[in-house]
C-alpha cells in the first residue's frame, strides 16, 4: 500500500486507515495503538466526561509522536467542554459525529485543527463542506452503533458522496478486511474509517466477552433496532431481539426509551454482560474471526489490500 | 476489461456482466440487446405466463446467437409449468430466486442446463452449492425488488459468501457503474448482476414514466417496505409512503396486504403510474442519471471499470 492522497497529506499519515471513535472501546491504547502503526487513530470521547477525555489525550501524547485524534458527538449535552479540552490539550484533528458541526467549525478551525464529519446521505456532505470541513466519512447502513434513518448502504453512498463534493471522502461501514479497503478505493473513497475490527483487538478497552461476540458472529449475526428512535446496529442478543419483539408489537417511542433504559453500552461493551448489553457492532462482525494485537491486523489489512490490487491489475 | 474466469467460461461470454431479470422490464428486447453486447441477458419470467416466456424465448433466438438465460422465481405457483417451457425451448441457463433450488434441481441439471440461484446469505448459499448449483447470485440489501430478512448489504455479503462456497459468486445490489463492478471484484466476485441501471434502457420493456423516477432519485430515493410480509425496495411514491406509515402505525399482516393489493407492480412499472404502482429499483438509482440505449451503458461500465482499475493499480 503506498497511497498519498488528500487524506495522508491532511493527517500528515502513513496510511489512509482510520480507527474509529467507539464508546467504551477506543481509548488512547487503541488509538495509539493504530497511530504508532501508520494509520490514525481516534480517542472516542462518547463514553468520557470531559476530564477523563483529558486523561486520554494526555496519556496518548506519551504513547506516541504520530498523528493521533478525537471524536467528538455532538449530541452530547457537553460537546461544547469536550471541544474546550481538545483545544486546551492542542489535539488537531477532530472527527464530528451525531449532530451539525456548523455549530462549532470556527473555533475548531481558529485553533487550526482539521476537522472531518461523519454523515449518512448526500444531504449531510453538502452540508459539511459549506460550513467548511476537510474532508467527511461517509457511513453506510453496515456500520455500527448508531445509523442514517436513510439506510444507505456503503456501496451506494461512497460513489454518490464522491460525485456531490469536493472535499475527501473517507468510507465506514462494513470494513474489515484489506479487500473490502481495495474495494472501497474502487468506489472512489480516498481513506477508511475501520471500526468493529479494531473492537476486537487486544489493545481495545472493551471487555473480553463482547470481542468474543464479535468473533462468533456470522455474516446475519447483527440486527437494526430503535428505528423509532434512531436506529443502532448491534449484534443479537436478548437485549436486542427483546427490542424487535416490541417494536414488531407496535411499541411507542416511551416504552422503546423504557427498554433501551440507561448504560446500555456501558453493560454490554465495558462490563461484558452480552445478554443484556447493547453490543454495537456491524455487519463486517461477521468477517472477523480472532481477537489480534492493532500491529497484526494493521498488517493484514496491507497485505490483503496489496494482494487485492495485484489480482485485479490483470483484469484489464 | 479482459476477465476469463469461471463465470466467463460458465455462460461462454465475453463479459461478466448479467443483466438481471425483472419484473415487466427485462422481456426478449432487454435480454437480447445485452447478450449482444457479450454480456448474460436473463429474461425475467416472474410476470410471464408460461406461454408468454415461450414466444418471448422464441424471439429472444431470432434476434440474437449468443447465450442468453431465464429467470425463474420459484414461489410461482405455476414454477414447474416455466421450467417446462425452458427445457422444451432449449435454453441453457436459468437463474433462480425468491424459493429453494432442490425441487428443481434435478430435471434442470438432466437437461444439461446451467442452473444459478440467487441468495441473501451465507446459509442459502451453502444449500445452493450443496444441491448442486453451478454458482450464485449474492444479493445485497441496496437491491431493488424482493429482498432477505437479514440485511445483510452488498459489502459485506460478497466477501462472506466467498470464503463459504466453491463455486463462484455473483455480486448483485447496488451496482450501476463500472468503478462498482471493480469494487465488487475486489470483494472476490467473478461476475456482477445488474438490475435498475438496465431498467432505465431504451430496450427495458418497462413504462417511460417508471424509467424516469428512476433517473430523478436521489441516494436516499428508496425505502424498504412490507418488512412483516417480506421485504420490497421501492422507489418513494405516495403508495410507498402509505405502507411506511402503515407499518409504523403497527398495520397487522392482513392490513398490509390489503395495502399492497394487487399487480402493484404492473401498475407502477409497467402501466406508468409513478404514485400508485410499485416502483422495485436498488439503491443504485441514485447513481443513475440518464436512460440510454443498451449498447451504450455497456461501452460506459467497460471504460469506467478499466478507468477504475488503472487508477487502482498505482495504488501499491
Amino acid at each position: 500500500m503506498k497511497i498519498k492522497n488528500r487524506i495522508t497529506d491532511l493527517f500528515k499519515i502513513e496510511y489512509p486507515i482510520i480507527q474509529a471513535g467507539m464508546v467504551w472501546v477506543s481509548g488512547y491504547k487503541l488509538a495509539t495503538a493504530v497511530s504508532n502503526c501508520g494509520g490514525l487513530g481516534l480517542i472516542g470521547s462518547g463514553s468520557m466526561k470531559p476530564e477523563l477525555l483529558r486523561e486520554h489525550i494526555q496519556k496518548a501524547k506519551s504513547k506516541t509522536t504520530k498523528p493521533f485524534g478525537v471524536n467528538i458527538p455532538l449530541l452530547r449535552g457537553d460537546a461544547e467542554e469536550l471541544i474546550k479540552v481538545v483545544i486546551e490539550e492542542k489535539v488537531k484533528i477532530v472527527f464530528t459525529s451525531a449532530g451539525h458541526p456548523g455549530k462549532y467549525i470556527d473555533i475548531l478551525k481558529r485553533n487550526d485543527i482539521k476537522v472531518v464529519h461523519v454523515v449518512p446521505s448526500v444531504k449531510y456532505a453538502k452540508k459539511a463542506e459549506e460550513v467548511g470541513c476537510d474532508a467527511i466519512v461517509g457511513e453506510g447502513y453496515e456500520a455500527g452503533g448508531h445509523n442514517g434513518f436513510d439506510e444507505i448502504t456503503t456501496f451506494c453512498l461512497i460513489p454518490a458522496l464522491v460525485e456531490s463534493v469536493k472535499i475527501p471522502v473517507i468510507a465506514a461501514g462494513g470494513i474489515a478486511t484489506g479487500a473490502q479497503i481495495a474495494a472501497a478505493f474502487a468506489l472512489g473513497a480516498e481513506g477508511v474509517q475501520i471500526g468493529t475490527r479494531f473492537a476486537a483487538t487486544t489493545e481495545s478497552s472493551a471487555h473480553e466477552n463482547y470481542k468474543q461476540k464479535i468473533v462468533e458472529a456470522q455474516d446475519n449475526g447483527t440486527i437494526i433496532g430503535f428505528r423509532k428512535i434512531g436506529l443502532v446496529r448491534m449484534l443479537k442478543n436478548n437485549f436486542a431481539l427483546r427490542a424487535i419483539e416490541a417494536e414488531n408489537s407496535c411499541a411507542d417511542e416511551k416504552k422503546l426509551r423504557e427498554i433501551w433504559g440507561e448504560k446500555r453500552e456501558r453493560l454490554g461493551i465495558f462490563e461484558g454482560d452480552i445478554e443484556e448489553g447493547a453490543l454495537e457492532a456491524g455487519q463486517s462482525a461477521g468477517l472477523i474471526k480472532n481477537i489480534l494485537p492493532v500491529e497484526e491486523v494493521f498488517q493484514r489489512l496491507i497485505i490483503e489490500f496489496d494482494q487485492t490490487i495485484k489480482k485485479m491489475s490483470s483484469l484489464i
